[in-house]
């Protein structure tokens, strides 16, 4: 049996090594998660053990690959930014992606009994992932202001729909009606007037999703002995404990990522790369 | 909070449609299985609960996406065969490969208690994938050829190694040592004469790794009342039970897919594309 | 001066081979050749001159690559069908396209005055290329046929505008609306009742277009004496004269590469790549 | 003749755009030059005629280009810097390339008799082009860098090894021989010792090769009575005469691109671009 006689194949396969110098993206999202959450019984608008079972997929994901350099989820997705400079895999995208989605999936479905206890998945779940490359650091930050953006934006309006259908007895098609052309200032009044809800009173997680960061050198010296003690303000210094002994030590926040004050606070994100 | 003054990010995502009339091959590779498998005390060299889940996962994804024409397994990879003339996703490469790549993970993990029991997962495994295009379909077939050939030469070698170390207490080094430079012919040799093992024996799954097709219309209708009794000589009719209700019926079968005789018995895998 | 410490910068070439076992067609096309043809006062609808120079400088890029078996012009744009399993610049598409291009280029300047004689270029005009892959032969032979059809529908068009321009006195403006909206057997009446002009008359050259492929080995033989004399029903031998000594004998023809009959006479176009 | 029928094949057209906010570089390069230059004597080491030709043409895709800010020309290649932001052609890569390549071309064929006068050219030349994407302002410097040693450690090379052909009676294998693994040092004294020449007195357009930018906006006022009185020190003010009429001004300079202050005499260049 020659094998050489079929290995011309392996040169139908194309290279797709990443530009040099670019933050490379890895978005993942969730394929059909509605029908899931449904199927699952998902708390709505936002169901705590679905945010924080994605939230540990997403940590996997840093604890395996170090040059993630920051990491923002809400609803059912998840971006991944690897630093402008990095040659995991070579920077073959296809490679980078399709670890990065994989790892995530299997983290996902693995650690779900940790979240949901006794109520067992239904079925296999699966996510998409697309690889973007950002050139500059603005594109970068105004890429992850887009995607937080969109989880303001898609909450209070998800916020209203839901109070609207749950506490008002409208149905889906209703709600939907009643909101339609809505600003912002008018949904924020709706559930202020109607509800007696103070939107911005809401958990930061909703309205803002999920960063993860790497803890600095000096913090993670100073935490040695009791890191959950010394969690700094807004963010829960993540311990991970049992089977899976993690290599770093990272910062899960709720931080607005649009204005200037988290990248003013943390400018090791973008520094260690600059070229 | 303007959402449009972000929303150009969006246009640095590539396009990358699949060109049109090609098979599309997704191949997924599992990421440091070595390890994987010495963690979960895998048999060597060939362990069946290993082997079937992952044709379990392959299933999983062959249900999902109808235009999967075939899949080949082997070891801890899976091949997935889209018809020339799919429009899955539009043909987006990155969105056909990562949907597959995390179906197959997710039911890969989702399915292990089924086949390895009380023994539980100690860490969520990875797979890594990639997109292939192969526009005739001689190369389609000698793609698959070069991975059953694979199969093939990995499974011989790796069955006299083990023999050595499990039987006759060889370590690893002393092992590769004896077979380094060794043909295929001393490899049967060794084993006929030193274990009476004839290799041709061994079970098919193992020499010739596993081939998953749909079931052709005519014999789903023959098969509809017991599907099970009508199962033809070397394939098994799969059919899935409890949560999860398979909307397809497909043999999984274990046979010679290099010559020509698998092609001629199952036109219609290449037939229904043509163009 | 360290070169080295620069040369990094070639790390941000993209690979882009074309994927094997497909034809590759690099089309070129004018820019702003409507201008350009105003400019030089080219006769309307199909100036002679300028449709020979076109395929005079197809001849060249035939003349340097082999690999061409089979180019198709009209108008101001060529056709070159790169046979399947070229190895050309190791199928590097940029590569192959900005050659084809260039050398394009250079030889329609060049030849213009053996063309324009005595009317000089007032300004040096410009092609833009594109690379396409087909894997099939049947898709080659629909892009072929689409360049032919388009090649019809735009002459009869054209055709019939200049006659109501330049014998009816219409302004382009009037003899636009005039056709506005017809068919083509619309057209073809309007040039038999009011131009006296049997369509099909014409030229093969403007209603088809032109073809150039290699001549066959035998007829080469054959023709070593007396190209000229030999040249079969509806093409010309093409002897290069003067200070350019050409490799290859081709064939010009205006025939229907629509219908199955010019692939019938011409099996070797198709055949020497099949794979 | 239905037209639709074919269409399809558009579809097999892939979408090539350039990554945003990154510089565009397109580099022509002679193809086979070598032997262009000796079928048409030029002096080596160094042609002016040849080398003006170039930078004519160069300045054809500047005249035609405006988001080229800077052009970079030696030996037989010039390399096209497109503004980060540029939109031309929607930025699809290959529209670009082709267009500038073919461009280039076509005005080095065109302007030929300008620069040789009476001795014609004997075959049409063809450049090749390729598209490079830079993210970073010190990434593109590098590039333009690169080129200019490139340039220089040519250069030097060259002229010892001619002047060891023509002056010293060496034949080319002895002349290569002689500069086998000679360093900058060695061939600087070589031909000060051995032909009383200093390097750095021969013209900086050998050495550092051609630069060419946009005029200013005020020196362009400045200059708009008469241009070729007030052109700076170490660059002409080019003005186009005759039957094409150039649409902006331009600087052709032969500047030390690597070191820092050339960037900081002409901020103009990569400022307007910075996103």
């Amino acid at each position: 049996m020659a094998k050489s006689k079929f290995e011309y194949v392996k040169q139908f396969e194309a290279e797709d090594k990443c530009l040099p110098n670019c933050w490379i993206v890895i978005r993942v999202d969730g394929k059909s998660f509605h029908r899931f959450a449904d199927v699952h019984h998902f708390v709505k608008p936002n169901d705590d053990r679905g945010l924080n079972l994605m939230t540990r997929a997403a940590q996997c994901v840093m604890d395996e690959y170090k040059d993630v350099v920051l990491c923002y989820g809400q609803s059912d997705e998840y971006s991944f930014v690897f630093k402008k400079n990095t040659n995991v895999f070579n920077r073959r995208g296809s490679k980078i992606m399709s670890n990065v989605v994989s790892l995530f999936t299997s983290s996902y479905v693995f650690y779900w009994p940790r979240y949901f206890n006794t109520q067992s998945m239904q079925y296999p779940p699966a996510f998409d992932g697309r690889v973007v490359l950002y050139p500059g650091d603005k594109n970068l930050r105004d890429y992850l202001a887009w995607r937080q953006a969109d989880c303001h934006i898609n909450n209070l309006y998800n916020t209203c729909f839901w109070k609207l259908v749950q506490e008002r007895g409208l149905t889906p098609a209703q709600s939907q009606e009643k909101l339609k052309g809505t600003l912002s200032s008018d949904k924020n009044e709706l559930l202020f007037n109607d509800f007696s809800l103070n939107y911005n009173n809401l958990p930061e997680m909703y309205r803002k999703g999920t960063v993860i960061i790497h803890q600095k050198e000096k913090e993670l010296d100073a935490n040695s002995m009791s890191p959950l003690e010394r969690s700094p303000r807004n963010s829960v210094s993540f311990s991970f404990q049992g089977d899976y002994i993690p290599r770093t030590r990272v910062q899960i926040l709720h931080s607005d990522i649009i204005s200037e004050k988290f990248w003013t606070e943390h400018p090791q994100i973008l520094d260690g790369v600059k070229k």
